[in-house]
């Protein structure tokens, strides 16, 4: 459809994709798209929300699988996946944050996958400002198939790797891997403990369990406010234990940890560690999230935050 | 900036807009915006939540502002509002829906702006599908002014008057009002009650307290599930009482009430009524819904609805 928008325009920029829906460019192996931050995806401090940035992540991976012609009956289900009954879950997430885009502000996300392992799928994203190229995060995912009747995880069948080898892009993962090992917190453990979380019915995604993007809340919800209004989010890493239904109910746990390693250049960032579980025991999701002091890193936009805050 | 686009394009429509920001049309009184709509504004059951649809009016609204270069220092503050601390607070919303668009649907908003008794202004809006021109849902609102210090309502300025009233068009509202008093429900009047409802920090917007379409979500938490599952929400009417800051803690009051009036082409429709209250007592939002079964409306989707829900 792009080759209509052929015309020697005079701003190409303005012009490669009118509905934002994004395009395969790099050989094929980079899918990219732009959004312009809504009003709706920033919060108190102008700045887009980290769901809103998730959000755009996963709205690349599927329309990367959708433009491929890929999109079988699901949520980036493949055809061969869809007649097998098979979705895509995601078992670990890294994000690195560097600056929060604000309302109006143009981002690119460009997104590519690669193996991971025997049966995964890693995705990638960079997200970028449109107008600068300055880069605005990276992020890093790992992804299984699993069967939507049975919910047990399932190897890639053959059919199916034939259909997605073609688009792995093999190179490096673009944020290098925290192999730490995420500690599993627990009553004596953790600082803040948030009880009572239950899904609501807009928290469920088409695979009938609650979207990966919706943890985030919860998980940032044992956070102090007051933590919350002079930190921001600078990096998280996420492990996907096991799927959460419209039926239970969760805790959120959370640990500070002071002794951050490896950061050391501003003293003030701040490491945490967090655990979302169900309330009858099973662990949902392991977490950790590293912050820095609110402006650190966006002085220039000091001057549009209100001074109350009430 | 859209005078660059004037190349006699032979897809006009794929080009009036390419970020999506919207522009004004018919004399300067509408401003029209297009929305795309993504995979994270859709729910279970694959069409737009009502959230989401609500955004996009809230987008236009302010794009509309912004566009008429109105825009001060504020979430649709015009430079005179800004200047005396003022804010826009919404007080009463009618929504109407006939039909929820799906995920890549691209909708068309048109929103216009009328005077409203001595000192609000009514803004409504229209949303289209971009295809077929088909009305997918109809809004009308009413907005007054706070002062964002003291927290208390205030008159339109006439310095502000002056700034809007060029935009204003007069004409009736696109929802035929619904005049009936909206109940006030108590424990004992309600079928159903929710408590310990909390604000997370994501839920304020740059006003510094909770966005109002926020409260929709919480409205609805205090509906059954399998009443959620079975119907989908045809019309809303919300009277916003009392602004919500991030340390109350409300509670969500629902009753059904069989006896809808006015609705008896399909015998199935209900109607609700809803009271959003801080615990200490104070009223926040009164509603009425009315619901109607789900797919009565879009039989043409139901073979895309997975026959499992698990």
């Amino acid at each position: 459809q792009w080759t209509l928008l052929d015309w020697k325009p005079r701003r190409p920029d303005m012009l490669v994709d009118p509905f934002e829906l994004g395009r395969i460019v790099q050989n094929g192996f980079v899918f990219t798209q732009n959004f312009s931050i809504r009003s709706y995806e920033i919060g108190a401090d102008r700045t887009a929300s980290i769901e809103s940035l998730m959000n755009h992540l996963q709205e690349t991976a599927l329309n990367h699988v959708k433009t491929a012609g890929l999109l079988g009956d699901g949520f980036g289900s493949t055809p061969e996946m869809s007649s097998r009954d098979l979705i895509w879950v995601v078992t670990k997430m890294q994000v690195l944050v560097d600056r929060y885009p604000s309302w109006g502000d143009v981002v690119q996300v460009d997104t590519w996958v690669s193996s991971s392992g025997k049966n995964g799928m890693r995705r990638d994203w960079l997200v970028r400002d449109s107008n600068t190229g300055e880069t605005l995060a990276r992020a890093s995912s790992v992804w299984v198939m699993m069967n939507k009747i049975t919910r047990r995880l399932s190897k890639i069948p053959e059919e199916v790797r034939r259909e997605i080898t073609p688009y792995f892009r093999e190179c490096g993962s673009i944020v290098e891997e925290d192999g730490r090992k995420l500690p599993k917190l627990d009553d004596s453990t953790a600082d803040y403990v948030r009880s009572g979380l239950a899904p609501r019915w807009n928290d469920l995604d088409i695979n009938q369990h609650v979207n990966n993007v919706k943890y985030i809340g919860w998980i940032l919800e044992s956070a102090p406010l007051s933590f919350l209004e002079n930190h921001e989010l600078s990096g998280m890493t996420l492990e996907y234990r096991k799927e959460c239904g419209i039926d239970n109910v969760l805790q959120s746990l959370t640990a500070v940890c002071n002794n951050a390693t490896g950061i050391s250049q501003d003293g003030g960032t701040v490491e945490c560690a967090h655990l979302l579980r169900l309330e009858s025991g099973p662990e949902i999701v392991r977490g950790r999230t590293t912050w820095r002091p609110k402006h650190a890193n966006n002085l220039g936009t000091l001057d549009q935050i209100p001074a109350e805050n009430n």
